[in-house]
């Protein structure tokens, strides 16, 4: 899979791409990222990227010319055109699943007040947000993107399994986890987790996921399938 | 304001504490941030801080010691400290707003499988999610939350002005934004925009503020106030 993301910042993104699960996936091949300045799609010669609005207000627009131009530099037929901003769509772990299948994926980091409206309508297939919060910029959000969807291709988990039993894999909350010692400060581990009885542990861990959805996550039940 | 960062991976956060307006604010003395290796506080020869969870389960799960040692140690009267979690409260504007007055703030940021449960019951006063997605550690989350409330900071936006415009502040998505040139590969600014009228201006925007949160994010116009 390739992924190119499109910002004003590339360096925001150089620690995140070569720490952790990431840079093993790329090591390893599975997943090519390429990062780009969009100022070096600009043309004249202040390399120029945004210019104030029509209509007046504060904060600048990013203009259509050099984004627009490196979209089209950059796309590739049947690749997914993919802008980052709080109006988008909200992105959730189904999505991350889906995009995680694609071949080729560009991600358009906004900045200032915004980008021109005719970007969004020529050049972006789809937008998303990763929450209802601004952000400086959309830098953060791409590596956000990046980093949830490169969790569901094949081999970059070390153990496929730990997928399956967090959350939102049921849209529930994840149950509380205890590792040793058996007693911390006087705080013990519940009995049944002690037990090996892996029916009541089942049985235990779901109806705590239940409650804890229930009391910080009401919203999550109404999508119980 | 300071922040302290306490993670498995600091160096995810070296791109994105050095650049853009996050840079900026550290030069200006606006925001301090420190990132911590939380596996300076082990006390193993491994440095080990994880381990398996009670009860069975795929992944590893973050002990106690090193982490409560390591929040005893950075913590100050008052603080905060946050855990960064998809189990959390949804990260909105105004908790962005809200944290952007605290002195001093402690983020966590987990890993594998999740932290053990007397972690949060100990030294955790509030549990945050970015989203509903699963990523591979809460080190992007934190620089989220960062990045979100820096700009709340009076002095590190260059324009105050440009906060009050934006997607959320009324629980609206944005306006569309144009700029230069009025016609654009046959595609022309709205004229409203070019005739400057700003009562028109106003009602024009406001009107498209309704049609696009009402057409993507119907469930923000319920928080109307």
């Amino acid at each position: 899979m390739r992924v190119d993301v499109l910002t004003l910042f590339p360096g925001m993104l150089e620690g995140f791409l070569s720490e952790s699960m990431l840079g093993r996936a790329r090591e390893a091949k599975l997943l090519e990222i390429n990062v780009h300045n969009t100022r070096d799609w600009a043309t004249d010669k202040h390399r120029t990227t945004d210019d104030r609005p029509f209509g007046g207000g504060a904060g600048m627009v990013m203009k259509c010319e050099p984004i627009c131009a490196a979209i089209e530099a950059l796309q590739s037929p049947g690749c997914r055109r993919i802008y980052l901003t709080p109006d988008g769509v909200p992105f959730t772990t189904a999505k991350a699943e889906e995009l995680s299948k694609q071949q080729h994926l560009i991600l358009l980091s906004g900045h200032y007040e915004g980008i021109d409206q005719r970007i969004r309508d020529t050049v972006i297939d789809e937008e998303i947000s990763i929450g209802d919060y601004v952000l400086t910029n959309g830098t953060l959000a791409a590596a956000v993107v990046i980093d949830a969807l490169a969790r569901f291709i094949p081999g970059v988990l070390g153990e496929e399994k730990s997928l399956t039993s967090e959350s939102f894999t049921r849209n529930l909350l994840d149950f509380p986890n205890y590792t040793r010692p058996a007693v911390y400060r006087g705080l013990s581990v519940p009995e049944v987790l002690l037990q090996g009885n892996h029916g009541e542990i089942e049985k235990w861990r779901h109806a705590q996921q239940l409650e804890k959805t229930a009391k910080f996550r009401p919203d999550l039940l109404k999508k119980q399938p």
